[in-house]
């Protein structure tokens, strides 16, 4: 296991009406003058952003709301984003929806306080050394933005997806309740659980050694994925299901399963291209992407995809041939994405193999290689783009 | 799953040498004068605590030492600790050793800033509003003290052990260097190894439905315990091993596996009593206990307990007799705590069977019951420390 730190300040606040207690919630954390913003009609439909301001009144906090946010969150509304809280003099933002208008809160967070373009933070590398504070509602279980000091954030200009990290932007508190996630169509329901089930395999790919611990805590969610998803599939309103499914969203991506280890996440680099071209859902591209990159690194490490063949999608191990256990892994894993409704080849997904070279040119990789489980080429990333747009069942 | 919330802003710090940070982590958490709490003289002989001075007296941080903590954290040597930290200006406890350290660092904590006396908040619910900030060099992994707010302390008139629960009390960071502990006997590795095991189990065994997630991760910390601690006692140089039990034991009390669920803790309770009037280490006393409580309550729910032994100790599943299975899973439970060096019975404890009506008495049910996954009478009790006192494998 390697050294590492280890830290997640979020309050969680879990269940059912929970959003009833955000202004005490923000109050709690700091804040008088809050920006609430929200993503589409839908939480205003539902009632849910009346609901919220009703607890920021029975505070005493006062708010300006700024709605629009789109998937793939968009830089534009961002600027716009900053200026407003610049002149209302908020000192706190409540994000309310899901994955893309956290990340779009957190844009809006670490740009309100900083001299200059806070596109500066994005793809840099450079240092968040101030941020406004952020509360969230989550209305999808997805991202884990919610529990995560991260935010992906795409530059209109050029289609440009690049992504920020640091604790500055972990949520002070996150409202989790299952109930609003009853109302998220089939399709976007299946794109969250697989980014949730995305989040854990970038971590499980490792090349350190012996990391029984957070490998287990892994397969746990994962296997809780496999069990929770089709029900709620099946059953949108199945609200045990939506619970586990949330918890599960968050634990996944807070990195407390995936700390002391190597880390992969080139699934999700090659990934945001693709939804940075076509502005596809981020879990329907993963759903193209990561079974083929599977498919082009399993001979790297064949027994940790028995271990996940094995453990997660309950195969037989072929001790006379660890390869066909491997390959059957990858095989279930595609198959239970089709099942859910996940797209699993270019076409489904609505993208074109001509583009292949536009993809590959975007990552940027140039001479050198993307580094990871396996460290990939241009031309391996071709390959894995090329596996993804060909695939069948 | 019930509703809750979720808080562990605890910066847990792990791996290899990282006590040579404690200095710049006392000062990025706004220590300027602190109290090193450690417990016997392991800590000096080993050089631990010499190298943690070292490391506050490069970050310019003084300080002034109390040792001597005791297993079962005595009330005594706390007003001791109190009585030093008003003296000097204390304004940071940071306590170098096990679960008994740390839960006697938080009783000096609580005690330091208030007027009655310190007692007053254990076992009586009284709400912790003011405490000194605290961070933990952590030797034993078990306890899971150096993550909880919780704190177990013994009044040595009467032997009476009781607890607290804050967030006031969870420590700021808390370093965790797998190899402070290779140096611990096998007997106390183990009776940590059964500690952890423990705090899963009081979360396992719940009326709570439809928890898969949290289910899923109490058994990847359990899978994990019985695939890891063989090889500490076999090989106490193991740091991989070390490594695996320290992060699973942080995990496994810090109750990101146990919320949304009612939780147990009979066991526990039962325990405490045991080691209160016999001062054994708490893990041997719950090995002794716990397996009993489960022969006690198995039928209950028969089928969680054969979700146990299938699922965690590798049992198959007798469809035509499940009883078979949970009970084969009790087995299997009290066999790997007797192959890794724990007692299993009163005898092997230091435990006496014509004591237990005083342990009894002393758990003060009365005409009440204790409740829990099963709500235990003061007869179901009795019954409980029978099976214990003459259990066999």
């Amino acid at each position: 296991m390697d050294n590492f730190s280890f830290y997640s300040p979020t309050e969680f606040v879990f269940g059912k009406g929970q959003e009833n207690n955000c202004g005490a919630l923000v109050k709690k954390y700091g804040g008088s003058r809050v920006l609430i913003h929200y993503g589409g009609g839908s939480a205003v439909r539902s009632g849910l952003l009346d609901r919220v301001k009703a607890s920021l009144d029975a505070a005493g906090v006062t708010y300006v709301t700024l709605g629009g946010v789109q998937p793939n969150p968009r830089d534009t509304l961002i600027y716009k984003g900053i200026e407003l809280c610049r002149k209302e003099n908020v000192d706190f933002i409540l994000s309310v929806g899901g994955g893309s208008c956290i990340d779009s809160s957190k844009g809006i967070a670490l740009g309100v306080p900083y001299d200059g373009d806070f596109w500066d933070f994005y793809g840099t590398g450079k240092p968040v050394e101030k941020a406004l504070p952020i509360g969230t509602v989550l209305t999808i279980a997805a991202a884990g933005s919610e529990g995560s000091g991260a935010s992906v954030v795409t530059k209109e200009e050029g289609m440009l997806k690049r992504d920020v990290g640091s604790d500055m932007l972990r949520p002070r508190f996150s409202v989790l309740n299952p109930e609003l996630t009853q109302t998220l169509p089939p399709y976007q329901t299946a794109c969250g659980a697989t980014d949730i089930m995305a989040h854990v395999f970038e971590r499980y790919f490792t090349n350190t050694p012996e990391v029984e611990i957070t490998d287990r805590l892994c397969e746990a969610i994962l296997i809780t994925m496999v069990k929770e998803t089709p029900r709620v599939i099946e059953n949108p309103d199945n609200y045990e299901a939506r619970a586990n499914i949330m918890w599960a969203g968050t634990v996944a991506h807070n990195d407390i399963v995936g700390v002391g280890r190597s880390q992969d996440w080139n699934s999700h680099g090659l990934e945001h291209e693709l939804s940075g071209l076509y502005d596809v859902a981020h879990g329907a591209g993963l759903a193209v992407v990561m079974p083929a990159w599977m498919e082009f690194v399993y001979k790297h490490n064949i027994n940790r995809f028995c271990q996940m063949a094995t453990r997660v999608f309950g195969c037989q191990m072929n001790f006379e041939n660890p390869e066909a256990t491997a390959l059957q892994g990858i095989k279930c894993f595609r198959k239970f994405l089709h099942e859910i409704g996940m797209p699993i080849n270019f076409e489904e997904l609505g993208a074109k193999a001509e583009d292949i070279p536009v993809l590959v040119e975007k990552l940027g990789i140039g001479d050198g290689t993307r580094g990871g489980f396996v460290s990939l080429t241009a031309a391996d990333v071709t390959e894995i783009y090329t596996i993804a747009s060909k695939a069948t069942l």
